[in-house]
């Protein structure tokens, strides 16, 4: 099963702030059981984040957008859900009530820029955001479930981690893991990965990763993952990957 | 000048790997005067590559990838680059120097592994990598300039850092500051931003980021940004929004 992330919000691409929630969301999704095939990082912008979801639609099984869910002008990912995938905003009973119960314990009125939460595309399902106010949103188009989450990242999290055992591809089991060289090139490991990975049908995915030992010598991370029925399999892929590698 | 992002790499989509050279890159490229529009993350596949260079080309007029240069099998950008515009590889003289340079200070052997770094799309020019082994390339597609990165974050910065000063958009001046409110809601100050960046004719941004009050009450942080022909102005028309909006 293919997922692509969908990631909203300037402040990502003018180098204000790291993007930490593709990494928790692909890691999220990847533990799941997903391929997470793209990340399309776009702007507050209407017709950029329809061109994102669309794109994302047509190659997945999930999307997951994080990012311009709040109260604010260019908070416009719901406008974008609807005008993409022509499903008009509705007031959202379940979502008033979500909204309304955060506002009255923090003894403030529910407003228009508040309000604007709770209109979401026809269908979709709110839900619940245990940190803030934005509730996130689900939904299914054609054989998509698409997932918008806000981009605060402990709601995002909250949120993603709320349903995150309804989404899991059943079956499928990942396992990973790294090792150091402290003396070692890539460059010099690069033929036997390749032979490694064939030896084994390509049912692991070796990975190399330049670094530098403390001797400021190079040095190799070499990451070895597979996907499996079963836990104890996907390890076992990996732990005799590791053996073919370095004998 | 609108620049795009493609970011090369298996492990920021398994949440192995936070993408900071996103954020790195787009920080200089906004200061040089760029509208960041996108971030293509995709993984080590040469069809995911080819079709983010060609939507990344479509809409910009500086590419800048990062990831898959090295020597390893699923290094595989400029194939990439040479699949998707037609350009084939061809042994680079300046490419071959630099690599030879590097691996003889190493005192190791030039190997196929190694030499695959030379091999650069017809008219690309190699460009030196102060840190590690693979060359960056820069290359002319249509009206697009594209720069080719490696993904290795230190290499990545080293070498967009020593051609910044040629790829800076003449006459564009970018200035932003964030002000924090103790108190106060995004949700509340939402009206507010709209009218003051109309106010200024929308030459101003402002954005405001929910956070947190060290009492746990929700504060908010603004930030405002601006280009303008010199840096005083920018910072000028910023000031101006700042007084605008907290009278």
């Amino acid at each position: 099963m293919r997922a692509v992330i969908v990631s909203i919000g300037n402040e990502l691409l003018r180098g204000k702030t790291v993007n930490t929630n593709a990494t928790d969301i692909s890691l999220s999704l990847t533990m799941a059981g997903y391929d997470v095939l793209r990340d399309l990082v776009v702007t507050d912008d209407i017709e950029e984040i329809s061109w994102a979801l669309m794109e994302a639609i047509k190659v997945s099984d999930l999307v997951v957008t994080t990012g311009g869910l709040g109260p604010t002008f260019d908070d416009m990912t719901l406008d974008a859900v609807s005008h993409a995938l022509k499903l008009p905003l509705q007031e959202n009973k379940d979502a008033v009530e979500i909204l309304s119960a955060r506002y009255q314990r923090l003894g403030v009125q529910m407003t228009p820029a508040r309000m604007k939460m709770a209109m979401l595309p026809k269908g979709a399902i709110p839900l619940k955001n245990p940190v803030g106010a934005a509730p996130g949103v689900r939904l299914k188009f054609g054989r998509t479930t698409v997932i918008v989450l806000p981009g605060v990242p402990k709601e995002a999290y909250g949120i993603l981690s709320s349903i995150i055992d309804e989404l899991r591809v059943p079956g499928t089991f990942y396992y990973s893991e790294s090792r150091f060289l402290e003396s070692g090139m890539e460059s010099a490991l690069a033929p036997r990965v390749k032979d490694v990975m064939q030896s084994l049908q390509n049912r692991v995915y070796i990975k190399t990763h330049p670094r530098q030992s403390e001797a400021k010598k190079p040095a190799v991370e070499i990451e070895i993952l597979a996907r499996a029925p079963s836990e104890d399999e996907a390890r076992e892929l990996v732990r005799s990957a590791f053996t073919r590698l370095l004998e």
